[in-house]
């Protein structure tokens, strides 16, 4: 794709970058990790296009206000793309981003509620969905606009539950638009999204209907959409097809898989901070073979379970006791929700009874390290032998592709209801995420398989990993709206 | 039908007796309630068949002991049809039961995990499972010997979640049975049934799709089998048509919805234990309108939250204080698993909240009472204004039909989420179950609703319940089988 493609403008929750004062009292504009930044922003550095997020910090609100409706040009910071911020009122902001987006349909998508217990839906859930719509609104409106200033119509590329209605709203601003949504998430069942009030149900479905492309991560959570999309009067899903028929227009569902961008990866791998931290995690390790998990502390990663499965190897192949360690790196997530301080609590202890009851003098078998600490990460990665990646419901799941970038001989124990399951599985070992034996049997096996074969899989994921990298995963959203534009165009003309 | 029909035998768990000791330590058998065990025991009388169910009772092992291979003679009980009792070691009943049927398939049915913490499968699920497998096999056997006895081929209808491995093993055994398969409760879809171990869930969908009919109370849990069905290997589920094709051989699946039946109800509902009874609850009324529940105490029944919702009506509209009460008649129920001894407590404390914070000196607004009394529960039927029925998720609820049975006036408040909703919703007030707002407003609609559209909704659902007595759901059953036996037959001559 070249300058000259089709533009393109993007639409997320958080934007590329953020912008915090540095100790010289200076606006810098700081870079978030991920595959997801770093795909689009290659995408719009290329197109020259815009990047249309929610201010987060003080910096950000600073940096927006000082410029023409909140448009960044971030020429100033060494890119050649556009950002505009929108400054959202903060009592708005928190019922569509704590209140729906993640009190809400992040719990759905994952299968979080303790149904007999949660959810309760009362007067707070129709506050926080007004402010929901308000916020869709403010983005599709933002995202017409930015349109208007485009030479031709723009791609736009709108990401994941908390924008679920702008593909509908901006569908009714700009009728020809041509709109992508990409959900990162897993897609609840038709059944269990009937935990949520109608009105949300049917505004997050029929919103995202607004859109020429749905993109989901893996064939599970696409069909979970296209059962839920059937179920609504007068929509038409074709399963065979992938297609849903709405109001005359045609959605196509796609599976587009996002991967990670070794490139960065490498690089950090590279620098001697990260060399420091490994020396370190050695030193720390000695002899001891090394269980690794990375994660945000999110009640959909699965924790607990998994010390109690390393504990249950522990107990029924003692002989591993003193020569294996399980470090987990966790970074603190969501604190300002009680389930998630419940949950880090629950999850420490869990770690601290497992040492009580197996740890010796010399030997913890479980050290835990919450902190944002991206250069451990990266050493981390490099040493394991064993990265267990064993979440109860996830989207993708990107530990378990940046793990293999920078490890030739560890070997991957990987949930199944990971979207990285159905790209990943065949090389990795797949285990129910709630069943302690079998993630015990997969800890055993990893540990004491051969090194040619640990050898053969760790190639065969960072290959799958390497071979799918996210300029791909942009490029092919792209490629499905030129499709839309060419079919509408001959439309037109015929 | 008449006795000329074909054979019949019935698979379920639970026997339509259960035998006890009297007074003067007779051995009598006693009734059970409930639409099933009358609809299938009518069936049997007519054709003379045989019940096969797992012994429960000391006194059902008594009478089996006492009997060749388990087999109960009912004539000398005034019944034309036989029973035979398994006697089941009770470490294997109890993983069986108690393991598997009701503490993982009933859970995942009813979508009642809290997944960040349960399920957590492990060594006790690995013994269980052997459990159920071998008490399915057990039934299997049984019902294959009984088929050996019959004049011909008999109608296998096998009942429920408990037996869901039986149509397979029968069919091993004998390859040309007629069997049915009928679920009572809901159907998990396909993406949470993956919380359960492979073994288990596969062996659960492959094991019902032994069958030649599977049945099921609602369009939403066929189709959540259909899809679980078609992720098989082998396995072709046409949803359009509601046929599945596996081995060669095509099961039908069909929406067959269950009732109650009116007369032993009414019969009920003259006796003078029953009008005590009514006047007792008159007294205690008062002028006070009357919400009503009937349940178990079952973590699927959504207690607490219909207090909750009651609550929150008392809130916004003061003006009914002192003129409504709610009145919840629980019956105790798994009071050996540890979930269902806290929900209890739960629903009692949040019961006994309401009374503190919005009860007066001479009015309080919620009465429970925990007891197995059927006699209360016709007397309240007949004087309910409001039945307030919201599970969060019901295969089918008979109390919604029960109550319209005696009642003229009142109003049904049903959950979208009961099987019952999908043939009773157009004469309800339906509600989202986790909405304490819906409910309340329902409540509030319910209680303020003219007379004139009271009685229309009720003669309307009680219309529905009477033109689709228990009976014809059997009726339904053999029929289906009959058309696969006609299928057959051609099949071989031609």
């Amino acid at each position: 794709m070249s300058a000259l493609g089709p533009p393109i403008i993007v639409a997320a929750n958080r934007g590329p970058v953020s912008f915090e004062r540095d100790e010289k009292g200076e606006l810098v504009a700081r870079r978030g990790a991920g595959g997801l930044a770093t795909a689009l922003i290659g995408a719009l550095q290329e197109a020259r296009g815009i990047w249309v997020a929610a201010a987060k910090s003080g910096g950000d609100r600073e940096v927006a206000a000082g410029s023409e409706g909140g448009r960044i040009d971030m020429h100033a910071y060494g890119a050649t793309y556009g950002l505009r911020y929108l400054d959202i009122p903060p009592e708005i902001y928190d019922g569509y981003y704590n209140g729906i987006s993640n009190g809400v349909l992040w719990f759905v998508h994952h299968y979080l509620w303790d149904t007999p217990r949660t959810p309760s839906f009362g007067e707070g859930t129709e506050r926080s969905w007004a402010g929901y719509v308000a916020v869709n609104r403010m983005f599709a409106q933002a995202l017409a606009e930015e349109g208007d200033r485009t030479r031709s119509e723009p791609a736009y590329l709108v990401q994941d539950y908390h924008l679920a209605m702008v593909p509908r709203f901006l569908r009714e601003l700009r009728p020809q638009a041509l709109i992508a949504h990409f959900s990162h998430t897993p897609i609840a069942g038709l059944t269990y999204l009937r935990t949520l009030p109608g009105k949300i149900r049917e505004g997050v479905l029929r919103g995202m209907l607004g859109a020429d492309v749905l993109g989901f991560h893996s064939q599970m959570w696409a069909e979970n959409f296209l059962m839920s999309a059937r179920s609504l009067s007068g929509v038409r899903a074709d399963l065979a097809r992938s297609r849903i028929t709405v109001e005359g227009r045609e959605v196509m569902v796609r599976i587009q898989p996002i991967s990670v961008d070794a490139g960065p990866m490498r690089a950090a791998a590279a620098t001697q901070e990260v060399r420091d931290r490994q020396h370190e995690l050695n030193r720390w390790r000695g002899n001891n073979r090394l269980i690794l998990r990375v994660d945000r502390l999110e009640l959909t990663k699965n924790i607990a379970r998994g010390f109690q499965a390393y504990e249950l190897l522990l107990k029924r192949r003692p002989d591993w006791r003193g020569r294996v360690r399980f470090l987990a790196l966790l970074s603190p997530s969501r604190m300002d929700l009680a389930e998630y301080r419940t949950y880090t609590e629950e999850c420490l202890a869990e770690a601290e009874r497992v040492n009580r009851e197996l740890g010796e003098e010399d030997w913890q078998p479980v050290e835990v390290r919450v902190k944002d600490d991206y250069a451990s990460v990266i050493a981390a990665y490099g040493l394991y032998d064993v990265l267990f990646v064993n979440p109860v419901f996830d989207g993708m799941n990107l530990v378990a592709m940046e793990g293999p970038l920078l490890n030739r001989r560890g070997v991957l124990v990987l949930s199944r209801n990971a979207g990285a399951y159905w790209r990943l599985g065949r090389h990795a070992l797949a285990v129910n995420p709630f069943d302690l034996r079998e993630m015990a049997d997969a800890l055993e096996t990893a540990l004491e398989m051969p090194q040619a074969e640990r050898a053969r899989r760790a190639r065969g994921l960072s290959r799958l990993v390497l071979t799918n990298p996210p300029q791909r995963w942009v490029g092919r959203q792209i490629e499905d709206l030129e499709r839309v534009r060419r079919r509408r165009a001959s439309a037109q003309t015929s």
